[in-house]
């Protein structure tokens, strides 16, 4: 069991309705020294690729995606979920569905942030249908960018999101992936 | 000039209705060199502070809060700008305005990330009027929680959030002050 499966069990709290609160360490309030370890692994595990950005949508996936980028040395490039008067027309664009709020995000990329001689690792701290991947997909094809790989923190393995990404040949790493949980607080984790 | 004031004459672009463009380095692509500067600079001015918690509002607040709060050792907590249906229903909550977006945004902490026993530090990459600012204020007030300080990047000193601030006797401390900027790309700083 890694650091972050072990923190999950101490910390983590099951909610009805397949909810998985983490909030007290990964995306309400932050654990930074937590953050630097994901940031070590999503290195020692990517590093052979060559990594040009590090990209994720906000909000919660930025503080993932720093330290992240600063491992690598490159920068990080969070897409936006509206559009923003502050952003060029010039965007790059995808629908992404949000069951959390269930509504249909639009989430926008500025062209001059991603480009065709980009290695992209996409990052999130939460990969359940995998929708938000997906639109960041989409926004790197668009861009003919190569995505050198995917790295989640906490992958809902009882959703399909990261069955699709791996049966499409995507080198998916999932630090902790929960196959199932319960509302008595059992979490059961993918064996390594 | 710093580093930041020299980073925003060299990349940042202005835009018809007060805009300040730096997403190339802060807010949408993010230079983390830049961001360990901004850490490394609020904790030489607030170092003497017992900072407890670092607190800011997603979601660019977010890329400069971790830096500050790894540098302090402390929790980066951010706030939400609307209802998660992952959030508890124990909350502080504040109504503020974005004029970025002209919408009127809830934000809210979840109670159990601040308390009256924490010294807070706020950050957030800009302050104009102030308005997300005074939200994070009210809610450290509904913590009993004391705010040590307020560290910003980029300050829009033709508009008066800061003055309020400062007038409140409010320790802000913010990297650039642009007091004037127009369409032919001058940026007038204010002197340290």
């Amino acid at each position: 069991m890694n650091f972050l499966e072990e923190r999950i069990l101490k910390d983590g709290q099951v909610r009805e309705g397949d909810i998985l609160k983490v909030d007290s360490f990964l995306n309400h309030q932050v654990d930074i020294t937590l953050l630097e370890q994901i940031g070590e692994e999503f290195y020692e595990h990517f590093r052979d690729k060559r990594i040009t950005r590090v990209l994720t949508v906000e909000s919660s996936g930025i503080a993932i995606a720093c330290p992240v980028a600063r491992r690598f040395g490159v920068p990080a490039v969070f897409a936006k979920k509206a559009r923003s008067m502050n952003l060029d027309g010039d965007l790059y664009t995808s629908i992404v569905h949000s069951y959390t709020y269930n509504v249909d995000n639009v989430v926008t990329l500025s062209r001059q942030y991603l480009h065709a001689d980009d290695s992209v690792l996409i990052v999130d701290d939460f990969m359940a249908n995998g929708k938000a991947v997906q639109g960041l997909l989409d926004i790197c094809g668009q861009a003919g960018a190569q995505v050198a790989g995917i790295g989640i923190a906490i992958e809902k393995g009882f959703q399909n999101g990261g069955r699709l990404l791996r049966e499409a040949g995507m080198d998916l790493y999932s630090l902790a992936i929960v196959d199932s949980m319960s509302a008595d607080g059992t979490i059961v984790f993918r064996a390594h």
